[in-house]
């Protein structure tokens, strides 16, 4: 039985999707493993490094699908290493011709390599995922482009806003984070195929070349030289994991405060049968939401344990290398879930608009005092209509009465404004200035990009 | 396949020993919810607050080993909670009696108390070997108590030292590790059972007497008050690991810079046929203290992650919670690795008492430096000494030669000290300080902590 | 100009008072290293390790106040050490005596022990905070213990409690944290003075006695072997500084939401003149909240600094050293703002408890679904009662009617309930359990724990 | 006096530059506000959206240079607010025009954009220093292309290579960090100035443009859509720096080991009068190179503060704010006395290549297994030459006897090759490989890279 969250049963799906976690099954990353093997046995065949006969058998041979898991990790028991009884077992499938298995590299370079073919496929479902949430957010910030809400700063309604504007913020960080993965990607997506210390001795002068066929082979980009102790790659890309996973963390706040019952402005989607508590039988809680906004934090920590990783001492040590080991998983499975709940939530978003418009009337006209300032401040000074304003924002919040009977008992201002004038200053619908034109320059933007449309 | 590497077949025991990882299995977890369940069910029976036929029968056929895990998970996707498949189940096994499963208490309280209980049996685990380990330090200590060696800081020869002395200084912090274990007993194993929000409403005036009942039948302590929204025991939990697992990283990490090919004065336990390299034949790895060591940052981190789950909103939320989920199996399960890999360390450890003494000499005498000043300051001043003395080992250092001829060369120096007693000053062995009879107090102080007796 | 906004003049205040500065102040630093530097001169010559003149010569003539710094930094550059400077600077003072300053120890004997005095002052600090705080919440709970009010799970309204209740969780969190500060005082306020590498070679055979003599002089406990080596107990004292700083950003964070618009609940303490935003005339925002919720990340963050300090090569090292310089100012730094401005927020707290009740009532009945579930229960069986009063729920819901009505409606219900019955079901104040007691309980534990009394 | 130690007299430098520390001071900090500030008003002016006559007053008149921080903090504690201090005395030295600053925009405006012309500073300096850096590893890794030395896995002696090639890797790092600076520049280099919550209220419909020349004028970028509630670049921002701090810590780390008593094969810069030790004449110790790895952990550590940041709720919240505030400067600071270091490292680094040549031999042709396994492996199958040679290894490292002598001892060995044709295979120099050829290729991608020419 599994002892990690993701890998529980009934838990797991809260913390990962089963596509990713796959990419990160111990079954695959064999996989990926020997057909690292393979290509090099293939290339060196080609090389005629080794005999060609060999390499032929190697391809048709070796085959992760047979291997016992059991009985290579007796076997690693007695030989105290990770990799050895995978080879022993490989060469046992291939007969003679295993002599050839892993000529001339070292533990790991196939480790490695093989890990930047799982990171392949990870980044190809994150690449994806991104530009479904950013096509979600799209559609989000265009349906919302007018819809009128209130602007909170510091947890308290500051001024009109539209939810549309809101979501664009959120899509032009989305278009920046695919920026950034098409940025990494060719460093990322990097192999490693040189020898015991990256300097190629065994493989005889045709080292580099044996590794850059091999990788051309396996659809990776070949590096100038050696990374076994060079893994700021791994690191960089933790870093936009982290970035991404901020945006969706959030996301999943800022939807999970908005759903609050006081505010009750959006609803995740919800599903007849859902239950919300096991013994409160009201409760819709915003169970999605919370999901997304608690992965962020563990994609952070794994983040940091990967940064520990490039401490790598002289050649290759085994102590920064477990941290990748540990973190690159993690942070991919934790983002994988957050992905594929952000698609669900932005989609099914019950958007409530009439308690938007309600809530903007809360304070009976507060959040408007910008307006009222700059507008009296025409006449009175900025400075003198501040200081009247701030005054009767006070009083009225104090005791509690409509702004616009306050602001009219002010004798300086009811003869600076009549009470229509007041009122039209008082209309929060008048007053979000060039909220919908970013929305609209935001969405160009992002069709400009080229990130929105179909892979 | 499992997908964590905590789980994988091959590497799980690099991150974990089985014992450990079976407390934290899925199974084991749904166990203990079910003991809680159970146990709250006949107090409630005993105390006519579900019927005693129901408490019986609950009590009978409440069977974690009957639930089948993949129905549990396919009625999680429709129910979107995690517990109310369990409870449904479980409700089926008991009939009619179902209906007073769960009564009055809500779905935290039964995975907060479920996770107490694990946590009770890791902390067993955990004083267990950390007494093992203590008792391993003591046994090494006293073996090496005058076992002659360079102390080094820096990364540089300082001064003599003892072998026993660096261990006594382990054993010391392992006696202090003991003893916070013992403090933070009885605040971490309380449980808790006191309803959705931790005022017993649904069970009615009798709740704080059914909660007490029902913990100290699970052998749990009873809080003051509710703690759904008060995490900081399991944060203290956390911070006591990061502090035995920093320990047991230190120690990985001195026992590897001791093995290093260059200073090579300990060996971890070798046995025949372990494979250093899967292309080096020659390799004797560290590879257990690199394990040792490697796992220190993976308990930080997830420390770290815990922390966060400090940050409750109101009476609970899912956000900050689900950090302790991951946190407290990972640390537990890295933690026990790193102990029972200290164990076998600490206990087969090679220790090379002659590279220990032929290292002292590499120098030439310059590790005596401190002590050429103080006896030539009794005569010339320290100052004046230590600058004379400097110039010299600066001299020999630079020249790489005998510190003794070098001395002997300043005139000063050589009218205030006879080659004879020069000898005896550049003698390490006769440079060790109070380093024995401060092992011998740590010991005393060790066997008088109580800890190192049989539990 | 200072560069870190701990030293800034206009928003230092945010980030640390003026008292815990001064204690970590470059100034105090250097006059705790000079008491450590005089304590030990005075026991050497007691001890006649120097002679007794030149002990009375320094314990008159090292001042610290007439040191200068920016000469002490120009023969910093020169020397490369951080502590000669100062050392060369003492000796100067005090003439020929000067000689027998630092006798026998080396500079980390004396920087580890200055930092131990100065942690002693910010212990005592904190712990004096911890119990006005502890103090304030006592009598927050007591005011409020029957103040009813929505508790929430997952952000929504689940049932209801009182505000007493919700303090009086924070409280007993105190009591812990007041506890936890006396368990590791002693381990904490250990000081080291054994010189080169703790074997007191250079001090001779009564090194121990002078070291043990010392620290009784400085009020310091005295080490069973030198901790140059072992620096848990710095990391023990981060880690309840995290609890501690946990509990305080919980609170901050909870009050920051019981204050927005919306809710509006509770109002932090408001000065006339007070100014929320530049531009928004009416903002009131909760400035002091958030400042103190936001310090509970950086503490979080340099405690997972101070922890990698525990990763000490050999006898010593300046890499993981470096860490314990930043990382304990910082600390207690942050802490001290978040204990002053708790104290300051909890005494001068605006309870709004007409918007309490008001709250309670904004889904017409629907918190007291659970209640309703568990009275039918008696007749319908709670299986049954739960599918029905679930059924409700959602309508009432989705329908946005009062959850009575929608109740009603159902004929089993109806034929179980007279509305009247109903009513009293559906009133928040006859369904707190025993959230009163329990306030009642935790406040006497409190003044059990005799950390509530003057000091 | 400062009380943290990035602004320590005696201290500070080890923690930054001067340089950097200035671009942070608070006087700075203020500077740039005031920039903006005037920035801002000279365009509005422009624009007619204040009087053209006020905005040449403020340009005239604003002077950081005469506010009086003293002055200011007294207010910001009566105001409650970190910036109205400021612009009350702006609009003071304005006189009348004084009401103009300031007009539009909000606090978080100015001290967004005002931070990021801080970082333009401060980005410029990082990579010049990284540029410097690269020159120094392109210099260094030409200078040893050739020179041999034992390469070491797992911190045992694995195989040789050389020293260039080591500085290669390093080099390939930091052409990697130089192009990342280059691709988030853009990104991080944007201001933002539209208003209370991003919507460019109070500025009327030309707020967008009044940003847009804002920015032109301060030399910044000018965002899609405001990003108040967008934290993301700052956070790249610190993950770049996480990436250069890591590579500068590794190296900083590698150094300290090589310069090991026991290794010797490097040390770092000494100059006459360093002191190691106050007590111990002889140590030369690796300080700057602790000091070069000791602060990567509090870069990763901010850097972790950092990403907090990025869970701004709402439009704004001044939680997540200040961890910016914090983290920004720390991270700068602390970069900038690596860079520095670094630079003096590299640049003076004493290589001992005979000390390399003799570590070689210290194992007595242990390390060359592979090639020997190799090369009998063309005759007896790799297996079975792997089998033959491991044993050999085995045995000459238990008995301490040179490998020739053992594996000659084996009869299948000793047939298939004569002791000359061994001494070839045992021969160090013959066996590195193509490690030449990839430091060549890792200069001349540096070289075509463009970072190392002449800013």
């Amino acid at each position: 039985m599994p002892s990690h969250p993701i890998d529980y049963l009934l838990l797991g799906n809260n913390f990962g999707t089963a596509e990713m976690r796959d990419i990160w099954s111990e079954t695959k990353r064999l996989e990926k493993q020997i057909e690292v093997e393979v290509a090099l046995a293939v290339t060196e065949g080609e090389m005629q490094i080794i005999p060609a006969a060999a390499a032929h058998t190697i391809a048709e041979c070796a085959d992760a699908s047979k291997l016992d898991l059991a009985v290579l990790a007796r076997d690693g028991l007695r030989l105290k290493h990770s990799l050895m009884p995978t080879l022993n077992a490989l060469q046992q499938q291939c007969g003679e011709a295993g002599e050839y298995i892993h000529y001339g590299v070292t533990t790991q370079d196939i480790v490695d390599t093989g890990t930047v073919l799982q990171l392949k496929q990870a980044l190809a479902i994150i690449d994806r995922d991104c530009r479904a949430v950013a096509a979600a957010l799209k559609q989000l910030a265009e349906s919302h482009q007018y819809t009128l809400m209130a602007g909170r700063t510091h947890g308290m309604q500051a001024q009109p806003t539209t939810f549309g504007f809101k979501v664009a913020v959120w899509l032009d960080e989305f278009i920046r984070h695919l920026t950034r993965i098409a940025e990494i990607r060719p460093r990322l997506l990097t192999g490693n195929l040189s020898g015991a210390i990256c300097t190629y001795a065994a493989m005889g002068p045709e080292g580099p070349e044996v590794e850059r066929r091999t990788l051309e082979r396996l659809g990776l980009h070949c590096p100038n030289i050696g990374w076994q102790a060079a893994r700021d790659r791994f690191s960089e890309f933790a870093s936009v994991a982290v970035l991404i996973s901020g945006t969706l963390g959030k996301i999943g706040n800022e939807l999970y405060n908005l759903m609050r019952t006081e505010i009750n402005e959006v609803e995740e989607p919800f599903s007849a049968g859902k239950v919300g508590s096991s013994t409160m039988p009201h409760k819709r809680n915003p169970a999605a939401l919370e999901g997304l906004a608690s992965l962020t934090a563990p994609v952070l920590k794994s983040a940091s344990l990967m940064y520990e990783s490039m401490h790598v001492e002289h050649e290759r040590d085994a102590m920064s290398w477990r941290a990748e080991w540990l973190a690159l998983p993690e942070i991919c499975i934790y983002l994988s879930a957050q992905l594929q709940n952000a698609q669900g939530i932005l989609s099914g978003l019950k958007v409530n608009q009439a308690r938007m418009l309600a809530n903007l009337q809360l304070q009976d006209g507060l959040l408007m005092s910008e307006k009222v300032m700059f507008e009296l401040g025409k006449k009175l000074g900025k400075q003198s209509a501040h200081h009247r304003v701030y005054q009767c924002a006070m009083e009225a919040f104090e005791s509690q009465r409509a702004f616009k009977s306050v602001l009219l008992e002010d004798s300086v201002i009811s003869d600076s404004v009549t009470p229509e004038q007041l009122d039209s200053w008082l209309d929060p619908a008048q007053y979000i200035g060039s909220a919908a034109q970013k929305v609209a320059q935001t969405l160009r933007f992002a069709d400009a990009s080229g990130f929105l449309s179909p892979l």
